[in-house]
């Protein structure tokens, strides 16, 4: 299935120069986000997994239908403060300043292989803390999955080597 | 299935004096998430729903997987500034100051009867700011769908009346 023909693309959001690609548009699209949950699922099959973490806030809707299909259960990295037990901080760069994620330190067990969904892969900067924040807790990322890839900002050189990497609709730019 | 056995109560989250329900404790469990979107299918087949609406952002966990069960579009309902196209904006009063959420002018066209899908109902302030972005741009909501009521809080009584309520966990206080 062509995915790219059902991804709207917005020019300067979040400011001048960027182009968006927005995943809501592919979600107007039922047999097109079908396609992308047995895609993730299908392509994720070789490493035993035993986990889905989701990040905040679009990979929820991916991370969850993806864990429904694959009968393993969903945890959360979120923005800070929105999770109420104990937790797991790490800081990251943004362009512009630092931002904060954060996990339940009961999210992930010793040993846990996860795999971590995300809709967008751009710069790398919120998986690669949330893979920090798994790595702590003594899991491991065998999985990323993302729906877009963004590959002119190099995303897959902050993530997890040993990791594969899937994403299913790459942008050159 | 008794659901309440698999989510954890946090007290004094997100202050103190609240006994929070932590949906994550759900999610670990596959086979309850896998029942609350079965039981969300089941329960809102009466009336002819076209879209769902998820509110950001646990809702998104919920209403992706049932938007695939239903083969349903999804459109999401967002905290302000996450959305790319041109929007509708809403406020709504929090207990100290206000919040704003927003939707995409093209996510509802007229005419369209909506299943919305958030993981609590409270006191339905944010489930009625997205009501009014609905009937704004000239969709009907058919049914509200909440993992959890807390029904102390009387959130029903801000929704729309005409509405079918849906909750699957119900707590007094």
């Amino acid at each position: 299935m062509n995915l790219k023909k059902h991804i709207r693309i917005i020019k300067d959001f979040p400011k001048e120069g960027i182009s968006f690609k927005d995943v809501e548009s592919l979600l107007e699209h039922p047999e097109a986000f079908d396609f992308i949950i047995r895609s993730f699922a299908a392509k994720c099959m070789t490493q035993k997994i035993n986990k889905i973490v989701a990040l905040d806030a679009r990979g929820f809707i991916f991370g969850g239908a993806l864990a429904r299909e694959m009968g393993l259960p969903m945890v959360m990295v979120r923005k800070k403060g929105k999770l109420p037990g104990e937790t797991l901080k790490v800081s990251y760069d943004l362009e512009y300043g630092t931002n904060e994620c954060e996990m339940h330190v009961s999210a992930i067990k010793k040993g846990d292989n996860v795999l971590m969904i995300d809709d967008l892969l751009a710069t790398g900067g919120s998986a690669a803390a949330a893979t920090e924040l798994v790595k702590k807790l003594g899991g491991h990322v065998a999985y990323y999955g993302f729906v877009i890839e963004l590959k002119s900002l190099r995303g897959r050189s902050s993530l997890a080597p040993e990791a594969e990497i899937v994403s299913l609709v790459k942008y050159e730019d």
